[in-house]
């Protein structure tokens, strides 16, 4: 094995898997991502290579990594949530076959689902939800508005900035009522977790000014977050 | 902490977090799956109490919870994949919280993601789906096809049984292209994992006979599987 994508989990240095860790302890080169912990960052064995992505274009990492893979060295690429949602873990794959460097995916715990349950809201439930989509909200003009508003299920936007009025508004034009349960939760798993509950109507609104990055869940299963939003404070007595 | 609802991850042992494996080995009473990893299970301490919960139904399984975890002992609820992703780790808070009782959350690898990477396939890619819908199979014909069909990007269908086929032929009819690339992962991230591969129109057939529990992964990221499906060969090398 030379290069090993990794999943770093959603925030919380606790939440990378056992085999994760293994491959950021026997490393040569680290390239990690911004929102990776640095608590795992500094589980790389002294003396490795540590290369933050930070201000590198996509076609800059990929290089880095085959130009490193191709050196036979164990490389690891960290990254923050799972590599292959909304990761581009694919692309950095793709790089790597096609200079014939071996690699291995190790999945990490998304924050598709970690995030909303750091908040206390399941994705699923019985009698709420029995489906989720999840999106990439960048370009939030781009996107299919009136199937995502027809989808049955959980709605789960992933964040790039402050575009949560606006998406909340194009969902609301596309048919979703403005009463529809809706939350925001910003830095999620993470001691400075900050959580916004509103209708659909004014979530732009209550969520103004909250950091990025941020997950928007919208949905019936918000509505369990009154009885168990209290998971992550007794979590952390 | 009293009862910790821990996620174990798709099957593949390394595969659970740090803090999931750390609550194993510190619990009194371990309630698991029938689908959890034995070696996950027996990190449990010498001298706890192990309850498959295999032919409980998910009342029982509440009132187990309650019970033990009102002993005040650690109590580890542990699930295949994340709790929180059908996984009816909603309905297990719910009880604990009715019942007064502390508990947490350890979210895990959601087989959501992990199945199909682990089958050489990334749930969005770009160009290719930034939008993945996952839903529940259990029940096909009850299942809104209209709007599945409809929404952009990549779809995965938790499998209860032999019904891809039946699955396949009502999205056809919902209008999804009987060439739509999909695939079926059985076992995924496990030794026998067995992957199928075939156009939508064809999946049910391909698929006969797969073990369960299985993942249907339908969209276009399904072609990536050619370049990078060699993932789990590299891995186990």
């Amino acid at each position: 094995m030379t290069v090993s994508l990794v999943g770093a989990g959603p925030g919380d240095p606790e939440l990378i898997t056992l085999r994760g860790l293994a491959r950021v302890r026997s490393c040569e080169v680290l390239v990690y991502d911004r929102l990776v912990a640095p608590e795992i960052v500094a589980e790389a064995p002294i003396g490795s290579l540590r290369i933050s992505r930070d201000g590198l274009g996509q076609e800059e990492v990929n290089a880095l990594l085959v130009a490193h893979g191709r050196r036979n060295r164990p490389v690891v690429r960290l990254k923050g949530g799972d590599p292959f949602v909304f990761g581009r873990g694919g692309e950095e794959a793709l790089a790597l076959v096609d200079a014939g460097v071996p690699f291995e995916v190790v999945p990490g715990v998304s924050s598709l689902a970690s995030v909303p349950a750091s908040a206390g809201i399941p994705l699923t439930h019985r009698g709420l939800a029995s489906a989720v989509t999840a999106f990439a909200a960048h370009d939030v003009d781009a996107l299919d508005a009136a199937a995502l508003a027809r989808v049955p299920g959980t709605l789960v936007g992933f964040m790039g900035g402050a575009v949560v009025g606006r998406l909340a508004e194009r969902l609301i034009e596309a048919g979703l009522p403005a009463a529809t349960p809706a939350a925001v939760v910003a830095r999620g798993t993470m001691e400075e977790e900050q959580v916004v509950v509103a209708p659909l109507g004014s979530l732009g609104a209550a969520a103004h000014g909250l950091p990025t990055p941020a997950l928007v869940v919208i949905g019936d299963v918000v509505t369990l977050r009154e009885a168990l939003g209290a998971l992550r404070r007794v979590a952390a007595a």
